[in-house]
C-alpha cells in the first residue's frame, strides 16, 4: 500500500490544496517567492492538510470550504521545516538542497515567517476564534519541543518519557491538530473532537517512531538523507533509548554517544551496536501499540466510509514497507 | 522632552501591558522562559504598544480592554527582534548581551516563534477577524523587508525610493499598525481608522530617519552599539545615499560602501566622508517632512486632550536631542 492508495478518498482535495499552496505564494519579493516556492516543490507527503480533510470527511460530504485550513496547515509544516534547517545547518531534505543552503539564514528565517504570516491569514478568513486557539496552542508546544530536542541531546541518561515527549511535540501534535480541526470544521460532537484529536495524536506517534526506526534501516535513498543522521547528530531516538539499556555493549555505546565528536566519527559502530540490540523489534512493538490506541478512537465515529480509510492508515503505519 | 512624558497619559496602562508582557511568558520550558523573559528585560520604549493605547484613546477613555492587543503588538515587535539578531549574528543590542549571544540559534528562533505564537493567542482572544488580517499582512509585508535590506547591503546604486521602501517595511508599517488596531479597537470610523493608520505610517518613517542619523552621530552609550554599526555592515541609509549623490569625494565612497571587505575596515573614512557631506541635515529635513505629513492626518481626529500629546510626539520626533 502506498500513501497515495491511502488517500484516494480526498485525492481530489489534496490536489486542490496543492493548487492553493502555490497560490499562497505571491510576494512582491521574487526572492521570497522563488524560496518559498521551493519549499512548496520540495514535496513531503501533505499528511496534515490530508488528516485535517479526512476528519472533516467524517461530518461533511463536500470539502470545498476545509481546504483553506488544509492548505494553512501544511504552511505551518513547510513554516517549521525551513526554520529547522537553518537550526540544525541541513543541506539535503529529502534529497533536495534546502532553502538555507540555496539562500542562506536570512532569507530561510523570512521565508519561514512570511509563510506562517500566510498560513495566519488563511486560518483566520473563518472568523472562528476556537480554531485560532487550538493554532496559536500548538505553535508553542512546537517551540517547546525543539528545545526539549536540543536540551536531550548527546545525553545519555534520557529515558523513555523524555523521548515520548519530544516525538509528541516534534509530529504528534500537529497530526492530532490537523485531526481536530478537520472535526472542528465538521461541526463534531465534542466528543467526536476529542476521539479524532487522540487518533491523529497516537497515530502521529507511530508516524515519528517508525521514522526514527528507518533513520536506522533504510537507504539514503529511501531517506533523502544519509542513514544514521540521528545518531551522528547525538538525537539519541527509540531504538537507541533501548540499546542504552539492554545491549551488552550498553557501557561502549553511554561512552560514543555521550560526546559530539564520537557520535560524528564512530557512528558506524553506534549503528551496529544498536541495530545488534532488539532496539528495533522494540520499536515496532512501540508503534504497533500506538498504531491500536489510534485505532480504538474510531469507535467514537459516525459509520462512514472514511472511518474505514481511517482505520487502513493506522494499520499501515508500522509496517516495515512504509 | 523624554519618551516617558510623551507616554504620560498611558502611564498606567503602558504599566499593565509591562506586567501582560511578563505574565505570558509562561512556558513549561525552563531555557525558553528565560530567554524570552531576558528579550522583554532587555527594555525598549514600548513604542507600538504606546501607539495602541493613545490610538484608542481618541475614541474610548477606559482603555482596559486594549491591553492585551497593545501586549500583542510588542510581542510581535520583540520576536522580530530575536530573529535578527540571529539574522544578522548580533551579540548586543540596546547595550544587553543578545538572546543569540547567550543561548544560541535554535533557542534564538524558537523564542521568536514561541513569542509570536503567543502574540496571535492574544490577538485571537478578541473575536475580530478584521485585526487578524491586518496582522497577517502586516507580518508578511515585514519579511518582505527584510528581504529588500539583504538585496539592498553594499549596493551603491540604491536610491531615496529603495531607502524609503526598506525603513517602512522595518519600522513604519508596525507602527502604523499598531495606530491602525488602536483606531479599530476604538470602534473609529473607517477615515478615522485611515488617519490614524497613516499618521503612524509617517511617525514610523520620521522615526527610522532619525534613528539611522544617530547611528552616525550619537555615541556608542546611546546607541547601545558601536557608531556607524549600519556602515560597517553595508546598510546604506539615507546620509549615506545623499553623500553618494553630493560629496565631493562621492567616488571614493562608492569604492568603500560597495565592498564588505572596505566596509568593515574603513568605516572612520566612510563615516567621516558623510558626515562632511550635508548628509545628516538632509536626513533632518526629511524627518521633518514626514512628521509634518503625519500632524496633518490629525486633523480626522475627534477633539480630545490625547490629540495633543500626538502632537507633540510628531513634533518631537525629529529633535536632535531625541
Amino acid at each position: 500500500m502506498q500513501h497515495k492508495q491511502m488517500f484516494n478518498p480526498i485525492a481530489r482535495e489534496l490536489e486542490m490544496v496543492e493548487n492553493n499552496l502555490s497560490q499562497n505564494i505571491n510576494s512582491d519579493v521574487d526572492v521570497l517567492n522563488q524560496a518559498s516556492m521551493h519549499l512548496v516543490k520540495a514535496g513531503g507527503k501533505r499528511i496534515r492538510p490530508a488528516f485535517v480533510l479526512l476528519a472533516a470527511r467524517c461530518f461533511v460530504n463536500n470539502l470545498e470550504s476545509v481546504i483553506t485550513l488544509a492548505t494553512a496547515l501544511e504552511l505551518i509544516h513547510l513554516a517549521s521545516l525551513v526554520h529547522d534547517d537553518v537550526i540544525d545547518n541541513s543541506n539535503l531534505r529529502r534529497g533536495t538542497y534546502t532553502v538555507k543552503h540555496e539562500w542562506g539564514n536570512r532569507v530561510s528565517i523570512n521565508a519561514g515567517n512570511y509563510i506562517l504570516a500566510r498560513a495566519l491569514a488563511l486560518s483566520s478568513s473563518y472568523d472562528r476564534k476556537d480554531i485560532l486557539e487550538v493554532l496559536a496552542d500548538a505553535s508553542m508546544r512546537i517551540c517547546e519541543g525543539e528545545i526539549y530536542q536540543m536540551v536531550s541531546s548527546y545525553n545519555v541518561d534520557v529515558g523513555l518519557k523524555n523521548y515520548l515527549r519530544r516525538i509528541e511535540r516534534k509530529t504528534a501534535l500537529l497530526i492530532s491538530v490537523s485531526c481536530k480541526l478537520g472535526a472542528m470544521i465538521g461541526n463534531a460532537s465534542p466528543e467526536q473532537v476529542r476521539a479524532l484529536e487522540r487518533y491523529g495524536y497516537y497515530l502521529g506517534m507511530a508516524f515519528q517512531v517508525t521514522d526514527d526506526i528507518l533513520d536506522f534501516v533504510a537507504d539514503e535513498d529511501v531517506l533523502g538523507k544519509p542513514t544514521g543522521s540521528d545518531v551522528r547528530q547525538g538525537v539519541i531516538t527509540l531504538p537507541a533509548i533501548y540499546a542504552l539499556h539492554h545491549s551488552p555493549h550498553k557501557q561502549e555505546l553511554k561512552r560514543l554517544l555521550a560526546s559530539p565528536a564520537r557520535c560524528a566519527a564512530n557512528y558506524e559502530q553506534i549503528l551496529e551496536i544498536i541495530i545488534d540490540s532488539d532496539g528495533i523489534d522494540y520499536a515496532y512493538f512501540v508503534t504497533e501499540h500506538f498504531a491500536r490506541k489510534a485505532r480504538k478512537q474510531l469507535n467514537y465515529l459516525p459509520d462512514k466510509p472514511v472511518k474505514e480509510t481511517l482505520f487502513e492508515i493506522a494499520d499501515f503505519m508500522p509496517a516495515r514497507e512504509y
